[in-house]
Formats: structure tokens, C-alpha cells, sequence
């Protein structure tokens, strides 16, 4: 049990400081350090990656396996060999392959999305395409090679579970979206101002703490796309934007990150180098126990707490006089109108709470059905034109603004954009039966985060990676309490 | 060779990455992320450790050896063979209890300076003594056990040769200190005026770019002790500090850093991860090819460059522009008298250029006195005091004040402090040589520091550590130049 505790500690040490390397290189790293950084980050890497296939951790995972001494350490134990099995089963051509094709993929994707011209950019999808297919069919696979990507992000998850989850979604967003069209849109000019940085970073600073973000074991920088990581529970930063001329992208991007953050914050002290759980949550580079799960949190404190009424009641007076030029003629009701208000857009980035996830499945259609053949990598942009005509009633002048905006499959990533739509999920599921405790609910509707955040701790963010989502919320994804949340807020 | 090259440097990528953890922690990280990142770089240093012990290393290194093409990869080869010498040579016994020793001395002398009670720190300083004597008798010496520990910051150095630089220096300098006692000290209330900060930091910036720092390949930031430290040669970062009520604080701050970073910057690209010697600097933390050189090139651009005439006449109306209020009555010829001036002080980080090494020197023959046995912890202060009075003139009015205001006895370092003298020296040397040339030195007169810049790149900084000191100098540790640098400027 020493060994393999050891063994597992240095390998976290190891991928927290690729951590910090990929924070550095985002947020403070000159320019010119970049090509150095990327050798040191693909040397760090690969030192984990050969320790985690080291005969000796095997054989200590196994020994603590027969001999763990709590349920935890024998999920830690079964993490470890999970991880192995991962990492043996992807030959090393293939990981050179897409390590290789990282650099010039992502430059013909950011020149094609720049000159709107996909012709540049489908080469490099087809082999994307092909690589996560042979990875597919290295890690093995039940029904629908998807199922081996899916897996990866959010365990439990398949293509036909989520199929079905997406249907039901669909059909109860599509109809809230006419009532919504139906309506005049709210006053929203004010959102428009001109606000000043440094006053938006003072307002952000002190929302995250009214969160609980404790700026002790974290910080708040600046980024272009906003993200939260963590070097260990005791260090867990976050970054924001701050349009100049567009309000809600600072608080409802701060909020966001800082639901990430509580969560990494909230891990109990002991995981955070012993041998629980917990300390495998970046054996393959995943914060939490699943990437839906950590979304959850994000979402949670973004919109069912940053865009609840009983929020805006007790904390609108604090903008207002920190905008009182911009905010003066405006109230609460009008404030909460222009920030919950739906709209369709070509950009999913920009999208709000109601349309989000139709962005999602139709990227999530697209890749399922590149990976088993039935699209081929041309014709997605005409897949992706049909679906945002469907689901979102718009037509794509071109595919800068369409199938080209996310980076993600340029990266070689398939199979996380799930996550996002699954996070939403499950932030209504736990928020709907955390809100029904006596203590919770009263103590929200006079926005009073403590015990909220009490419940969270005790239901998902101490637990770390040892129990699974499932666990955590009392069964399956089930979207009820999603469609009953946008229910609310939109019909 | 390839084997090698690859081995050597990913043992740099994960020494760098140490590097990156360093900074951050002094710079950027939460206060709360302390203990784990404590952590962090013991695993780095650890694997580090491991991978130069590699038997496989070794042999790469003995084929590299061999078989080098040039003289540059047979140094390295040479280096990589030294370092796991020097790794093998100390037990592992021994680097637990220096590891294990350092938080409860440090935390010792944090207490005992603060109460001016040399008797809290005394069995630490006792234990420290005889670790180090425990490491030179595993490293081995010829003559004196100091001896192991200078090789170890500056090759080539000896107890002896040590003692009769130190004896030249000393009877040259008292001397010009008593005829400086001897001279009304010159106008210097205007040092002490208010210096707001933000323009402390711009023209600062600005003066490192002037001395030729690429800020696209570095940055500056504030800490309380400032110092630089490199990523790679891409990414050489420096900080410093602002004082409010005294200018001269960060000017030659930051010129001193940037100093150190020229060197880190100009060291050949084709060095930054290749299998030549420069790949090697970081196999004992260390960086340039000695840690006097290293201080050379900060005491050159500090001293021979920063407080000459020449530089000020240039560039001191841009800081009187910064500071209209403040230096509005000050005459650059006052400016200069200012900042020249020596005076006897207690405080080795304060001293000015002509007494600092006299700081220097009482230490060493401390050191030297405490790892021969001629001298006994409980005695250090007596003769501290004994030589502060004599060859400063002062009297220490307490030991806070006196022999407990270095932190390096209580981390374990002896033999670094003779580097600061010399890099004082070298300095000289090379300055002395190089402004002899044609192009150089009428370029100096007119604060064009362009040709000084090519000449230090060429001679010192593009080699990294593929050249010893004595081989850039053009021969052995010689005072004279210094000397008479500092009769030209103090007698």
C-alpha cells in the first residue's frame, strides 16, 4: 500500500505540473517560451505515461486490490489498472500519429476558419476522423465505436443512451423555443454599455467570493476562453474576460469557472496526495469524477444560482453602484429579463441557457456519425447547415461562422462535446433535490450560498473521483428536472 | 548520440519545469499551495535524480564520450559523467537528513533573527556544519573540505586560491575605504524622496530594454528578494522591487537581473535542448558555466554599465522626466556622486560597491574556520563581530543585525558566498578586455551598448557552460582590473 500510494503521488505531482506549465503557457508565459514549453509539457507527459505502465505499479495496484483496507482505496487501486489497461491498449504509433498531427491540423483549421474555406481544412478532419476510429478500436467498444470515446469523458455513458437523452431534450426544448419566439424580446440595451475593466475584475473578484471561492488556495486572471485548473486542491485558479462593451461575458464567465473551482476546492484535505481516489483523477488528465459532473458545478453556480431572481435581489445594488452611469435606469426585473433572454445564434460559445444544447447535438450527431462511416468528413458542413435550419431556424452565411467555430476537432478530440449538455443534466438533477433540503432551499431564497454549498461538499465535491456520478445523483441521467428548470424559466 | 541527447534532455525539461514551479511559487501561486508544491518539486528532483543515475545514462554518455564529433559534446558527455558522480558520490542517508533539515532551520532562524537570539539557532547552525562536512568528505577534496564545497559553485576555486584573491582584495580596498571615510559624503537626500511605483516599474522596464532584455522572451515581475531564473533560453524571467521612499532600490535591481538574464537569453539557440554542454547547466541547478560568471555579467551591466558617467549622461533626463518633482534640483553630476557613494554599513544586501565584498569576505573565513573545526558554531558571532569591527568599522549592536541576517547557513549552502566576489572580479576582467576594443569602447563613451552586447554574446553568453570561466577570462582569477576599477572610481 506505501509503494503503490508513492508510486500514484509521484504521478500526480508529475501531471499537476503539466498543469501548471499549460496554466503558465496560457496566462503569463512570454511569447517566445511557446515551442520549448510544448517539449517540456510532451516530456512530462511521457515520463507519467511510462510510470503509469511500470510492471511495479501494476503489481502494487494489484496487492492493494486484494488487500485494500476501504472501499476507496480499492476503487483507487481498480483506477490505476483502468489507467493502465488505457494506456497499453493505444500502440505508441498511434499516439505519435496524433501527437503529430496536433500543430499543423490546428494551423489549416485556424486559417480556414479565418478565410471561411473548409476545402482547407477537410484533409486534416479525415484523418482526425480515422485516428479517433483506430483509437476507438484499440480501446474496444460494445455497440458503436462512439461508445469507446464516450466513455473516456463520461463513464456510463453511449452513443444510444445518449441518443435517447438528446431526444428527450429536443423535444422538450424545440417547443419552448417557439413560446420564446413568440414573445417580444426584454430591454437589453444597457447590457451594451461601455463598463470599465478593472471595475468588471473588482465586481467578478468579489461575486466569486460571495460563492465561497477562496482566493487563498486559488487566483482569478485573464484569458481569451475563460478555464479553471487546479496544480492540487490547495492551489485551483480561474481565468475570466472582460468585454468592454458587453457586461454578462465577465460575470456569467467568473461564475462558470468558479463552480469548476469550488469543486477542486471542496476535495476532502486527506485526497490530496495519500492514495484515495481522488488522487487518480489525472491519470487521464480529467478533473473530478466525470467531465459532466465537473460541467455541473460550473453550471450550477452560472445559471441556477447566477441567473436565480433571489441572486439579483440581494446583489444587483452591488453592480448598480459599481455601473451606476450604465446601470442607473435599470432594475432588477429588467436586469434578470436581459440576462435569462433566449435567442437563436449561429455561435455556441455565445448561446444561452435555453439553445445551448441544440448546439451541442447537432456536433454530437455529426461526430457519432463520422466515427461509424455514415458521414463522411465533406459533408459536414451541408450535415451541420441542415441542422442549425431544423433545430435553431438559421441559415449559415458560411463555415467560418458554422461547422469551422470549435476547435475541438482539430485537436483530435471526439467525444467530450457531450459533456456539456450531460453537465446541464445533472446540475438540474442535484440542484432540484438539493433545494427540496428544509435548510437549503429557505436559505437560497435569501440568497445565502452556505448551506448550498455544505450540501454540495457533502454530496459530490469531497468525494473527488471515488464515487461515480451515478452515486452522486441517486441513479441515471435523467433529464425531468433539466426540462422542468427551463420550464420555468422559459414558458 | 541520439540516446544520449534525448536522455540529457529530458533530464533538462523536467529541471526546467522544476524552474517554472520555483517562480511560481515565489511569484504567482496562492499562498495556500505552500505544502503541495513543496511536494511537486521534491518529485521532479527526485525523477531527476533517478534519471541521471540511470545505468543506461551512463553508458550513453561513455559511447558519446568516445565517439564525440566535436569538443563541445565531449564536455557534455564529460559533464553528464561528473553529475552522476557527484549524485552517486552522496548518499541517500545524507540528502534525506539535508532535505529533512530544512524547514525546522529555516523556521529556527526566521525566529532567532527576529529576536536577535543567536542561542535558537545555534544547534541548527551546529547540525548544517556537520552535514556539510558529512558532503565534502563524500565528495572528496585535496586539501581543505572546503575545497569540495567551492567546486561545487565555482570549478576551479580552492580554499587556498580563495584566501590569497581575497588577501589581494582586501589590502586594496581598505585602504580606498579610508580615504572615502576621509571625504564629505556628497548630496543624497534626494534618493529619499516619494517614488510612485507604476513609474518606478516603466522606466525600469524600460531600462532593461535598453540594456538589450527581449521582453518576448521574458518578463518582469515583483517579489520582496528579486532574482532571475530560466525555462529555457525562450523564457528568462526576472523580478524586482519598488521602494517608495528610496529610487536606487530598483533601478539597480533590475539592472542587475537583467544582467543575469542577457546571459540566459544570448546562450546559442542551437544549444536550447540539443545534446551540447549548455543542455547540462541544469544538472545541479545551476546556470552559465559557473555561479561567478553568472554574477559577472549582473555586476557588469549593474555596475561598470549602470553607474557609469556615460549611461547617465544619457539617460538621466529620462528619469528626471519620470520624476519631475524629485529630481527636478538634482544635477546628473549629483545623481552620479549619489549613487556611487560608499559607506560602511551592517547589511551585506545593502552594501555598496566598494565595501560588499568586505561582507563577503568575513563570511567566507567563517565558512572556511566552521568546516575546518578551527571554529565552533557557538563562537560565529565573536567572530562576526571581531571582523565587522575591523575591517568595517562598526560595531553590531545585536546578532539579528549581525551574523543571523543571510538566510544560507539555515538552507544548508556553504561555499556560495566566495561566488559574489568572484563575479565582482570577473567581471572587471572581462569588462577591462572588452572595452579595449576599438568598436566597443567609444561605443560605451556614447552609451551605445550594442558592440558590448556582441562582444559579451560572443566571448561568454553564447557558449553556456561548454566553456569554463578561465577559458572566457583568458586565464585565472586575477583582481587586478577590479582594483583598479575601484581606485578609478573611489580613490
Amino acid at each position: 500500500m506505501t509503494d503503490f500510494s508513492t508510486r500514484v503521488g509521484r504521478i500526480n505531482d508529475l501531471l499537476c505540473s503539466v498543469n501548471l506549465l499549460q496554466w503558465d503557457a496560457r496566462v503569463t508565459m512570454p511569447s517566445g517560451g511557446a515551442a520549448t514549453r510544448g517539449q517540456q509539457i510532451a516530456t512530462l507527459k511521457g515520463l507519467a505515461r511510462e510510470m503509469i505502465l511500470d510492471p511495479a505499479l501494476r503489481d502494487a495496484a494489484e496487492a492493494t486490490l486484494l488487500d485494500a483496507a476501504t472501499e476507496a482505496d480499492r476503487r483507487a487501486a481498480q483506477a490505476v489498472l483502468d489507467a493502465r489497461d488505457y494506456h497499453a491498449a493505444i500502440p505508441a504509433r498511434l499516439l505519435q500519429a496524433q501527437t503529430e498531427q496536433g500543430a499543423p491540423a490546428g494551423k489549416a483549421w485556424a486559417e480556414a476558419r479565418r478565410t471561411a474555406d473548409f476545402a482547407l481544412f477537410r484533409p486534416y478532419l479525415e484523418e482526425a476522423v480515422d485516428l479517433a476510429r483506430e483509437q476507438a478500436e484499440a480501446l474496444g467498444y460494445a455497440d458503436h465505436p462512439y461508445d469507446a470515446m464516450a466513455d473516456l469523458y463520461e463513464p456510463g455513458e453511449t452513443a444510444a443512451s445518449l441518443a435517447s437523452l438528446f431526444d428527450t431534450l429536443r423535444a422538450g426544448i424545440l417547443p419552448l423555443l417557439d413560446t420564446v419566439r413568440g414573445r417580444p424580446a426584454p430591454r437589453r440595451d444597457f447590457l451594451f454599455r461601455t463598463f470599465d475593466v478593472a471595475t468588471q475584475q473588482r465586481v467578478c473578484h468579489g461575486f466569486a467570493e460571495t460563492m465561497g471561492y477562496d482566493f487563498n488556495r486559488g487566483r482569478l486572471d485573464t484569458t481569451v476562453h475563460p478555464f479553471e485548473v487546479s496544480m492540487t486542491r490547495n492551489d485551483v485558479r480561474i481565468t475570466s474576460r472582460w468585454r468592454p462593451d458587453y457586461l454578462p461575458m465577465a460575470i456569467f464567465g467568473t461564475l462558470h469557472e468558479t463552480g469548476h473551482a469550488l469543486y477542486e476546492q471542496g476535495v476532502d484535505p486527506a485526497f490530496t496526495r495519500g492514495v484515495h481516489a481522488t488522487d487518480l483523477r489525472l491519470l487521464y488528465a480529467v478533473g473530478g469524477t466525470s467531465f459532466g459532473m465537473h460541467e455541473s458545478q460550473s453550471r450550477l453556480i452560472e445559471n441556477h444560482v447566477g441567473r436565480s431572481a433571489a441572486f439579483w435581489d440581494r446583489h444587483f445594488a452591488t453592480l448598480r453602484d459599481a455601473f451606476p452611469d450604465q446601470l442607473g435606469d435599470v432594475t432588477v426585473e429588467e436586469w434578470l429579463a436581459a440576462i435569462r433572454h433566449a435567442q437563436p445564434g449561429l455561435t455556441r460559445v455565445e448561446s444561452d441557457e435555453l439553445t445551448y444544447d441544440l448546439h451541442i447535438m447537432l456536433r454530437v450527431r455529426i461526430e457519432m456519425a463520422l466515427m461509424d462511416g455514415s458521414l463522411k468528413a465533406a459533408d459536414v458542413p451541408e450535415a451541420w447547415n441542415t441542422a442549425m435550419r431544423e433545430d435553431l431556424g438559421l441559415e449559415v452565411p458560411d463555415d467560418g461562422a458554422g461547422c469551422l467555430q470549435d476547435v475541438h476537432w482539430s485537436s483530435g478530440y471526439f467525444g467530450s462535446f457531450p459533456t456539456y449538455t450531460v453537465g446541464n443534466v445533472t446540475a438540474a438533477m442535484l440542484f432540484a433535490q438539493i433545494r427540496a433540503d428544509q435548510t437549503v432551499g429557505p436559505a437560497l431564497d435569501r440568497a445565502d450560498y452556505g448551506p448550498l454549498r455544505a450540501a454540495l461538499a457533502d454530496r459530490v465535491w469531497r468525494h473527488g473521483r471515488s464515487r461515480t456520478r451515478a452515486e452522486m445523483t441517486g441513479g441515471p441521467t435523467d433529464p425531468a428536472a433539466y426540462l422542468a428548470h427551463l420550464g420555468d424559466r422559459y414558458a
